[in-house]
Parts: structure tokens; C-alpha cells; sequence
């Protein structure tokens, strides 16, 4: 990572395809970035997911570029008539779409000139001005244009393209997080939980209700920058649920 | 369903929550709403992950609301300090916070006026000028106002409540979808579907590629509001592969 620093970098994501809002297909990138970005020191702060439709794509891009340090897409470069990810991102930026040289020729090196056919040629077509992301799995390769940058959907791909960018990213600071699992209803511990988050304001307190075999129950989780802060929010919890004969689970480590 | 016709209804939902957004917990509303809506004849066009932030909830909700039928929200109406959903609405639409007095009354009497705590009451409150939606599973009601729906983000009471309003949802055309997986790369595939999408307007092919133990794929997916539409392309496509060696599997039923 270059740059970190003691500030918030802030991201988003834009996830192209109508697979994912027809509920056939579930997201699996939106996760894995969130906990890979924090890791690095950037937090996602806003999801879009929007259908193949150009408009909706450039509306996005647009809104989210100028709103947070980086926006990461997910879907749509591939080489079929509904990838239309790298169009849609040169018309938010004003830009024509180029054929890349040396995306073309790696892939030309790559698939034989008999078998780089027009559809993998179009995986060679990036916005003008862009840079290449390197893609060690499937060779066509991602593209960075400014604070955008557009990844494969394959999670597997968009894994490996997340690492080829890892140098280049500005980091800030970690949200550190630890959490515990109460066996209560939230309605018991709401009162308490409030006191707690109020004496310490420079934590994030959250409780995520959730209901198993008719019991219910909240994980409760606490997050800062500030790693001791973390600690001292999570064991004043602790303190009051073993004061207030809460049964609580689960204390995860700090990380 | 009311009124059903043969337009598009459209629908939009912002999933609430810091924990989406930190990677720790993984959506399971997102899908089943978008298989539930298309049921009914209503299509989800857009999604937002916003964090427990009041601007940005009001960002989104007032964004949404202006651009589709429908708004969806999930999470956040909870007793807890971090549940902040209501109050959020209430400052998109410019109204105040009011209690009901159903659902006041409905969970003073469920819980008993010695247990109807403060942070249970705090479940009564509604932005002004809106109408509960039941929960039959822990009582604490859903709330609509105008054509926002904000809904509970555990999913077995987001699922309970959606029933809820089934009668009030205006309907239009279901989307028909059937699917089928090629195993050939999408490259190769990608000139022969590109024509057949041509030649079938009135459906949407999508191309959803995957590696699976090193070989590559893509499940084949054809929509339309039509019937006939949807089988005669995925024939189409069928016949394609035939013609050229491709092997398929997992031919859907039409649903």
C-alpha cells in the first residue's frame, strides 16, 4: 500500500447485472471487498447494484465518483453482447473506447492470433486514458480509469484482480472490530446498549437482532479506529449483560 | 394482487446497515425480494446498501422514491440506539415522529403494560401520516407511508410482513425466465448469442460466466414478459450449441 495515513478512505461499489435483482444469482463480491478493503484500510461506504442498462450504470459511476475516494465495479467485461460495463464507464467519463495495445497484445500472445477472436478482441477495448489491471487468471484484463476501477464479476477473477491493485490504492485506517453475542431480546438490553454507546462515542455500536429456534438474541458488534476503545466498549458490555443475567457467546477476537 | 396489468411495475430496495456494509454479514433479504416481487408482476430495478447514517438514508430513500412504483427498505426498526430507519423516513418525507396509537396499543397489550418498556415503545413510533404493516411473528409492525415500505431486516419477519401486503401492491407483468448452462467458454460462444439477441428484441439473454475444477462456463439466462418469447430463444440457443459441439445442461423450466 502506498500513502497510509490516519484518515478515512472511503469506497463503494457498483454491482452490474440484472442476475443479481432478478434474485436468481447471489452477490458474492460485495462481502469479500468489504472485508478486504477494511483490511487495507478503506471502508466501503455504499453499494449500488443496477441493471445492464447504460444510463443506470453512468448514473451511478457518476453519483459515486465524486462522493468517495474509489469506486470499484463488479460484472460486465466480459466478451458477450451484455457486457457493457466498459462502454457505460467511457460515457460517464466523456471518453471514447480505444482498443488497449498492450491489452491486445497480451492476449494475442496469449490465445494464438488464430484463436484471438473478435469476442476476445472486445475484451481488449478499455475508455481512453484508462490503465490495465492485470488479471493472472483469465488474462483479460480489468481497467482503472481515475478513481474507478472496473473488475471481472467471477469472484475468483475479481479476487486476483483486487491484489494486482493493492499497491496502488491510498490507505488510511482500519476499523478494528470485536463482537459478542447476547441471548436476550434486543427490547432488554436496548436501554443499557444506549448508556454504553453513549459514554463511548468514539466506538460504533450495532445490534443485529436475530431469532433461532423461537429464542431471541442480538450480536452485538463494536467498531473503531481506536483499537483500545474497542476493547474497553466490548467489556463494559460484557460487564452489564453478567451484571443483568444476560447469557452472552461468542466474544470474538479483536481484528 | 390489486389492479394487475400488463405494465411494468418497478421497485427499488435500500438494504440499511452498517453490517452489510463491513462484510460482516452477508444480505439474505435482496434475493428473496426480487423472486417475491417478480411473482407478483413487480420488477426490482435497483438496490442501495447505505450505512446507519441519516443522510444517507434520506439520500436514498428520497432518490428512489421519486424514480420507482415502490421503495423497500430492510432493517433498522428495531428498539435499539443504531435502529434509526424511522426517524430517517420521517426527515425524507419532511414529517415529524408520532407514536400510533395501534400499534401502541397492539404491543401494550401483547407484552402486557409492566413489559412494554421504553425501548419497546420506541417500536410504536411511525412517521406521521403512516400505516402499519402487520407482523404476525414478534408484533413490532412494518410501516408504509406513501410508496416507501420499511420492513423489519430479519428475514423471517421481512418475509412475514411482505405477505402482509400483498393486496396493496399495485401489479404489472411478470418477468417469464428461463436458463440454461453452455460449457464452453464465453468467447466462443459469444457471436452466435449476440445474433440470437438480435433476433429475439423482445426478450433479454444474459451471459453469466464460470470456472468450475478449470472449465469454463455460463449459464444462459433469457427474460421476457412473454411466454412464447423466452422458449423460442432459449430453443434458439439449444439449437445453437448443437450445431456447434457445445455441450449444455440444466435446461430450466420456464417460471
Amino acid at each position: 500500500m502506498t500513502a497510509a495515513s490516519n484518515q478515512d478512505v472511503s469506497a463503494s461499489l457498483v454491482i452490474i447485472g440484472d442476475e443479481i435483482l432478478s434474485g436468481r444469482t447471489k452477490d458474492a463480491n460485495l462481502s469479500y471487498l468489504a472485508l478486504w478493503l477494511n483490511e487495507a484500510g478503506i471502508q466501503l461506504h455504499e453499494v449500488r447494484v443496477v441493471p445492464d442498462v447504460e444510463a443506470e450504470i453512468v448514473g451511478a459511476v457518476n453519483a459515486l465518483r465524486a462522493k468517495y475516494d474509489y469506486v470499484f465495479t463488479t460484472g460486465g467485461i466480459g466478451p458477450t453482447h451484455d457486457d457493457i460495463t466498459v462502454d457505460s464507464i467511457a460515457a460517464a467519463f466523456g471518453v471514447p473506447v480505444i482498443v488497449h495495445p498492450e491489452a491486445y497484445a497480451q492476449m494475442e500472445a496469449y490465445f494464438g492470433a488464430e484463436n484471438f477472436t473478435p469476442a476476445r478482441q472486445r475484451m481488449a477495448r478499455v475508455p481512453e486514458g484508462a490503465e490495465l489491471i492485470p488479471n493472472p487468471v483469465s488474462i483479460a484484463p480489468g481497467i482503472r480509469i481515475e478513481n474507478v476501477f472496473i473488475m471481472a464479476g467471477v469472484p475468483k477473477i475479481m479476487q486476483a484482480m483486487l491484489e494486482g491493485i493493492r499497491g496502488v490504492l491510498r490507505t488510511g485506517r482500519k476499523v478494528w472490530t470485536q463482537a459478542l453475542t447476547i441471548h436476550a431480546p434486543e427490547s432488554k438490553i436496548a436501554g443499557g446498549l444506549g448508556a454504553i454507546q453513549e459514554a463511548h462515542a468514539e466506538t460504533s455500536i450495532g445490534s443485529y437482532p436475530f431469532s433461532r429456534e423461537g429464542r431471541y438474541g442480538a450480536q452485538i458488534v463494536v467498531r473503531s479506529p481506536e483499537e483500545g476503545a474497542v476493547t474497553a466498549a466490548i467489556t463494559e458490555i460484557a460487564q452489564f449483560c453478567a451484571r443483568e443475567g444476560f447469557e452472552t457467546s461468542g466474544l470474538s477476537a479483536l481484528e
